[in-house]
């Protein structure tokens, strides 16, 4: 007696369009057992974070599936960034809501991308029955005790961050047909919600040099509000000095582009705090000042405060 | 200004129900930042594991909070088990339709029990709006080269089980009102079912041990025929040697207890292969061989191989 294996149920849907993800230096055992086997180098710590994205709530229902992927992936590999681990390996919990074979080509495709994009092999995962939603789980490595975090930020520090924002809001106001202008701009702002480059690079150069960091995902000021309050300190944003694309410009008014440049959130750009007098970044800006006290200060009024899910 | 936290927001229900399961030996940076940072030995290597469980596909819509919660975790260690890890921490990815205090309260009631009982503090998560899902990443260690895997079982080992099966079978037709019986057994089959215990002590003690192993999720005939896949052998399951519980027996009748210890799956024992003559684990059953070939063999007829999502 053979145990059938069909054609379409959950192990043959993986092995097809989920296999041969899980190369990487640091993995030992990949897909296809209970668990995968990774091995850190001697003296490093585990960096894990885990991201949802849910259909209807994280991106459009129009989303193409190898967009979807390549965003999910992007959007977890960035608290990697923020905590200045290198990457390891991801998992990838899946839910959908049918096994659609043209559909999870597209999906792989993404996958693929991101996961070459960031060196984030695909070892482990779950595909189930329900509404489309997507957990990634990132995994990456720091040596010991060099780990970036939200809380070393002291007064007299500056505040920087390492790319321009507004972008991806502005972007998903265009993919949902609430914004047009020049076909270049749009395509800019559409790449940056689509497939966000989180800051991997960065991270790395700034352990040991940066005290505090945390990647934009809920929008500026409101993640430089967990900043502080993790810190302990006052924040104060120059809303003059946020940086902004031309594309983002050339797209709205004044006041809208400083709206989803510090509330839009989702550009998964890394904001974080140097001591007073530190070499500028590559590419990035300085955009304030940590002083003694609590909360955000910024000089310029906004409605938004970025996404709450409840 | 002040980004407002106003009460029900996410941060705020995960400071209220999820705060302060975050506590372990491994746990350098526990949650609240971008991401978690953990400690492994020296020597050790990382295993890792997802595992998804959806409303009304992987537990009853009746289901109370805190038997989701304790039965997912459960479910997810147990894959730790079968790599023959000792547990290190666990993510949660918790989709739900509405925030109800109510039943937060009673989900982190399961959740803290299971924490307690596994030792796998909860260490990141997210928490987003859709329908009920738990995404369960468990993350543990092995000595480096010492983890379990399938694919290692020869000819001529004995194929083993640690414990009864079927159980979580018929404790969820019991829940489901579709089988009863004396409340004894009653009670015992659907504790089976929500509150499965992962073979964790085993699954530490058969590291360099045991030749594969494999933990019963989808159905003894269905789990052994993976193991026989990755180890490129033939498995042949002597049916009237499988374990069943006298809470089993006495609710069903021989041919359905027969189905559910060989098909019924969620049991969470592990199925393992010894060398000849290697002595018998504690409380483990011996119910097969090992020989050349392909596939498995069983000698007795059933019907259903285990559940297949799509």
């Amino acid at each position: 007696m053979q145990p059938p294996e069909p054609p379409g149920d959950e192990f043959a849907l993986i092995a097809r369009f989920f296999s041969e993800l899980d190369q990487g230096a640091s993995v030992v055992l990949g897909n296809g057992d209970d668990g995968a086997i990774l091995a850190l180098a001697d003296h490093e710590q585990l960096v894990v974070s885990v991201d949802t994205m849910v259909q209807g709530v994280h991106f459009p229902v129009t989303a193409g599936p190898s967009q979807i992927a390549y965003r999910a992936v992007a959007a977890a590999t960035s608290d990697l960034a923020a905590m200045g681990a290198r990457p390891v390996a991801m998992t990838l919990a899946l839910t959908l809501s049918e096994a659609n074979e043209h559909w999870l080509k597209d999906f792989r495709l993404g996958l693929a991308s991101a996961i070459e994009d960031f060196s984030l092999p695909l070892v482990g995962g779950d595909l189930t029955r329900g509404d489309l939603t997507l957990a990634v789980q990132v995994m990456g490595a720091v040596p010991a005790g060099m780990g970036l975090s939200r809380s070393g930020a002291r007064a007299g520090d500056e505040l920087w961050v390492s790319g321009c924002l507004g972008d991806a809001a502005a972007g998903l106001a265009v993919v949902l047909g609430e914004l047009s202008g020049p076909q270049v701009s749009q395509d800019s702002l559409t790449k940056k919600f689509w497939r966000p480059q989180p800051a991997l690079a960065l991270g790395e150069a700034l352990r040991g040099q940066a005290t505090a960091c945390i990647d934009i995902s809920d929008g500026l000021l409101a993640d430089v509000a967990h900043l502080a309050r993790a810190s302990g300190v006052r924040a104060e944003v120059a809303a003059g000095r946020v940086p902004q694309s031309s594309a983002l410009r050339a797209l709205t008014d004044e006041a809208q582009a400083l709206r989803w440049a510090l509330a839009g959130g989702e550009d998964y750009v890394l904001c974080f705090t140097l001591p007073p007098g530190a070499p500028a970044p590559d590419g990035c800006f300085p955009i304030g000042q940590i002083t003694a006290g609590e909360g955000v200060y910024c000089d310029a009024e906004v409605e938004v405060y970025g996404y709450r899910h409840f």
